[in-house]
């Protein structure tokens, strides 16, 4: 038999305390239905009533699964629940569920907040009474729980008895200030329970200010509590909240909790986790964290030669889960650590088969050493790396030879006397015996200056002659600049991922001293491998 | 009476897995300066042998208090340990320490290694005994060992046994996969303790796969651990190792660990962490983690208004730790009251003082705001802030004004048939009425092409009139590059760090999406800096 664990989405609101974060009413939307999707039992749209954009999407809401939850703090000091009107405003969202925060910790009533513990107690139960009174699913949220508990746990305690008594259906453990460890949490969770709090009406709200809101959360479980608080990326208030998109996972597939628990979230389901994950960078404009566990780009990229030869063998060796169970994927990067077999991998990967002796494995290897000395690195510009493979097997042909280039860039004063930038370029290459000219400029369609490099790529693939129609789709669609040494012996590295009409992206590198001419040597190798693709 | 805890650096070998990450010897060789400042017992340098850039850091290894360690593997079945080339490698490299890899998991061994499991011993003993035999410290990092234990506790203990009667200094408890979670690692680590491995020869490897190494590594230490590795920013393989960075804080400044240990890093030199992450950061050209704990940018911002206002009766109430003692800084929200002492006090340190109620406190704190909207950052840009607020007080004097520059790239062949690149940059400026032209190639002395905004510089610094005498000493000493927002929406923030012969240090910003653009208004920054610093 499994327990039911309940899982309350924080995204919206907790989340939106992060520095620099401030949802449209769309973006609450769509987030909420992607959670929807996923399965959690519970989303916290925001504060209605001290938040516009909160209080906008209350009124236009989606029909979720879920059960939506207003957040809000119980009533002040001084009136009754029924006449504050801060209460007021969250309980006009209509939503299902209310969560209130309460202080629990004795200090932070006579400290922050100026009131009495009494008084501080009928908040608690007067606000939790009235939202039950108006048959609302009534949550409080515990702030500062554990240190409160800490410094005088029988008021801690006696808060969460209060509401329990009140009719809350969820008592949630805060770790508001993020600085609880697990040895801490697990032992007071224990302690909560021993008291009377019953585990299925007992949850946990984490922060990552000491980097274990993960495991902050799983020893609150362990120890008996039901319900987890978190967001999406672990978005949230300083250091964020515990990460579900790490939570889900573990609880999903990882012993002793898969065999332990059931959630709303589904083993299916979780396949959508990590284009969940994008989706939150995507609308936050961020760029996604790399190294993030499970959905990260590199979460399971195998770098060492010894881990990636066994991962050839059988992907148990160096992976704890099959990333296709989070919808992520196994990557394999080139490196000066990677051995031949590795190497031989990737390039049949690439459809390019290589016996097993072949003196070109040695030679790509030596080369890709070299080059990466140089400042290069191959790890993210795969096709870069397939061109100087296919050059040391005799399988790139020169389609074009580069004659010359010039790029200017000004900047100087327009008709309306008014300072504005502009580069050119100019391009000379050879096909076929005959040399062809391309002149472009910067300007976007918007007449904004996008800089020479911009101008370069255009000119580059202006006229290819018979190959023109191969190219004249692609898009420079990112560009990464990285200084590989510092100081007057500087030599920049630029990385380009290019993207053609059919949706392929491709990523190639360039260095040199002059950045100019390392962006050009990335766009050149960007056109030839779209050209040995298609052609070879 | 306080337990020693030895911390062992893996930044320069287990971090330089991370996907993307290839260091250069100086940058090696910069991190264990810092790291040797912190006052960590270990550091792990690389493999000598295996990567030419680790061989080349031993061969120049800088002398350091910690224990300079070569990190390799037990020697392969079918030779000794002395005729083992791999091996031979990793002594020659002549550091004090050796820390070799080897297999503990049973299944590991036959399927991964394809050797029996008694053959495997004897490469652990005898490359142990090798080691030892050359009077070096010895380390066995017990590869798998977490889940080797689960599946085979029999060998995987027999292998921690061996390498101790070997002689070995430490055993090394990996969890290479980073799959295991904290009650696992404290089971585990106990049972080990109790099969009669000593703590205090006991080390911790986790990695983060499952958000969780930290915790793992607290829960081992919980157990009787006593060596603890890890990585500045928690760098590594996949989704990195065990955070050092977020670890020296907790256990240095959190109970119970505080009162129970000592380590060689001290409460005065946790004052270098922020500053020690953001070097990593800035060697890899990261932007850091705003979020990373303790020495985020967001780890002490506090955002919701509830917070901010209790903060500034008393931080105790939302800081779980005085960010000062981690060289961090409070982040409360600009627009207010405590926003503009903080901006007096900035500014007072730079000799300009403002009274109270100076309206230009506002427009300054604005115009930082708008200016961070559009890509800037004046973190490390000193130089460009104080202009920004210089000319908000009517403290900037206009010395000379750019009429235009134009710079051109070229790439083209030379007599001898070869093909070179050069740039040429034309600035033109009005000096006290009177119109200058300047012109400069970016040939440096060894006849090398160093681009264009290194012919920019020169240019610039070449004919300023009367101030001549005062920026012809200027030298661009450190370039920096950022794409600041992905895509065709790309915008480029440049750093630049000039000096004088004075020895003078100064760093100056600016954002376009023309990257010589953006280097340009760094340039201007940076001469008009010291013009008032030596004028006004």
């Amino acid at each position: 038999m499994t327990e039911r664990l309940y899982i309350y989405d924080t995204t919206l609101r907790d989340g939106q305390q992060t520095q620099g974060v401030q949802f449209h009413t769309h973006e609450k939307q769509h987030i909420a239905a992607v959670l929807d999707d996923l399965g959690v039992d519970y989303i916290e749209g925001g504060w209605p009533g001290a938040n516009p954009t909160d209080s906008a999407f209350f009124d236009a809401a989606p029909q979720t699964k879920a059960q939506m939850t207003a957040f809000g703090m119980t009533k002040r000091a001084g009136r009754s629940a029924a006449n504050d009107e801060v209460l007021a405003g969250v309980l006009n969202a209509g939503t299902g569920a209310v969560c209130l925060v309460g202080k629990t910790s004795a200090f932070h009533v006579t400290d922050a907040l100026g009131i009495t513990l009494e008084e501080n107690l009928a908040n608690i139960v007067d606000s939790i009474a009235h939202i039950v009174s108006q048959e609302r699913e009534a949550l409080l949220d515990a702030e500062h729980f554990f240190d409160g508990y800490l410094a005088d746990p029988a008021y801690a305690l006696g808060c969460l008895h209060a509401a329990i008594e009140a009719g809350a259906r969820w008592v949630v453990l805060c770790d508001t200030n993020g600085g609880s460890l697990p040895q801490d949490v697990a032992r007071i969770t224990a302690e909560v329970i021993k008291a009377g709090i019953p585990g299925d009406k007992l949850g946990i709200h984490t922060h990552n200010d000491t980097e274990n809101a993960v495991a902050n959360t799983l020893a609150a479980v362990d120890a008996g509590a039901r319900q987890i608080q978190g967001t999406l990326n672990g978005l949230g208030e300083r250091c964020g909240n515990a990460n579900l998109t790490t939570l889900l996972p573990i609880l999903l597939l990882k012993e002793p909790y898969a065999s332990m628990f059931r959630t709303g979230v589904s083993v299916d389901a979780l396949k959508g986790l990590t284009k969940a994950s994008r989706m939150l960078d995507d609308i936050l404009n961020r760029v996604p964290a790399r190294q993030a566990a499970f959905v990260g780009a590199s979460a399971f990229a195998h770098k060492a030669g010894l881990h990636a030869s066994a991962i050839l063998k059988n992907p148990a060796t160096y992976e704890h889960v099959d990333p296709a169970v989070v919808g992520n994927a196994r990557v394999i990067p080139m490196s000066n650590q990677a051995g031949q077999s590795n190497l031989r991998k990737r390039l049949g990967d690439m459809g390019l088969e290589v016996a097993k002796d072949d003196p070109a494995l040695g030679r790509i290897l030596d080369r890709v050493k070299e080059r990466e000395d140089a400042g290069y690195s191959f790890d993210t510009a795969q096709a870069s790396f397939e061109l100087l493979a296919r050059r040391e097997l005799g399988q790139a042909p020169e389609f074009f030879e580069v004659k010359r280039y010039k790029v200017t860039v000004e900047r100087r004063k327009n008709k309306r006397n008014k300072m504005v930038s502009l580069s050119e370029a100019v391009v000379v290459v050879k096909v076929d015996g005959q040399k062809m000219l391309s002149v472009s400029e910067s300007m976007d369609e918007t007449g904004s200056d996008r800089g020479p490099v911009n101008a370069l790529a255009k000119a580059l693939a202006k006229d290819l002659g018979p190959y023109q129609t191969l190219i004249g789709d692609i898009r420079l669609v990112d560009f990464k600049v990285r200084i590989t040494q510092g100081g007057t012996e500087a030599v920049t590295r630029v990385v380009i991922d290019s993207e053609d009409s059919g949706g392929n992206r491709w990523s190639t590198v360039g260095v040199s001293a002059n950045i100019v001419d390392a962006s050009f040597e990335a766009l050149l190798d960007a056109v030839n491998w779209k050209l040995v693709r298609d052609v070879v």
